[in-house]
């Protein structure tokens, strides 16, 4: 079991990606992912990475977390290697989830949220390698 | 440049380790760190782990976070490999810090924290191999 990545959500990529740039680290171009109305920067760690996310509307996903809680860690992506028996463990420890059936997203790769008062108060998104 | 670890504050260890459990991880014995007034499981995650942190007393660090902000993550502890060249970098940029000074820790390893404003509202220790 690994870290795939952190998802923070960050008011100004500019500034979040110098933050990185400072620590010594090689942050990819920024991309817009158009659907999801956010614009990401990875940050490469290893074998994981962080994803900076910045809202380009005020009305995605990112802009109200920032609203409401402010900036910072947003999920936390877990690679799992069979996801179906994750889900059906968790089901039977009476876990929430954010989404009830598992997704495919793309690239095929299967994935899940659990919801963040299942597990530590952080939402964890589990992905399936 | 590696995650080392993420610090979740949790109302309940053993709610918490079920969870990862869940997942298949083999969640290390329960240690209590008596001069933080926490307990912590570790959880391996590949080259980073998560430690989960339960208060053992009210007015512990952890205790005093979740009464403010409920369960979550507390820190994120990133691995860079010249601390004295990040810390530069970052004062040179306006960053401010939680520990003004680079502090030595258990084992010889040398650490700082990142104060969450300046750090995309993550709360980042920055530690050295």
């Amino acid at each position: 079991m690994t870290i795939d990545h952190l998802g923070i959500a960050v008011k100004s990529l500019i500034q979040a990606r110098r933050f990185y740039e400072d620590l010594g680290a090689q942050v990819a171009k920024e991309e817009v992912v158009a659907h999801e109305k956010v614009k990401v920067a990875m940050v490469p760690m290893g074998e994981s990475r962080i994803e900076l996310l910045e809202a380009t509307s005020d009305d995605s996903v990112i802009a109200k977390f920032i609203a409401k809680r402010g900036e910072g860690l947003h999920h936390v992506a877990l690679h799992v290697a069979d996801l179906t028996a994750a889900v059906r463990n968790l089901k039977q420890s009476g876990a929430r989830f954010v989404t009830e059936e598992i997704k495919v997203g793309a690239g095929g790769h299967r994935y899940v949220f659990v919801h963040p008062s299942s597990a530590g108060g952080v939402l964890v998104e589990l992905v399936e390698s």
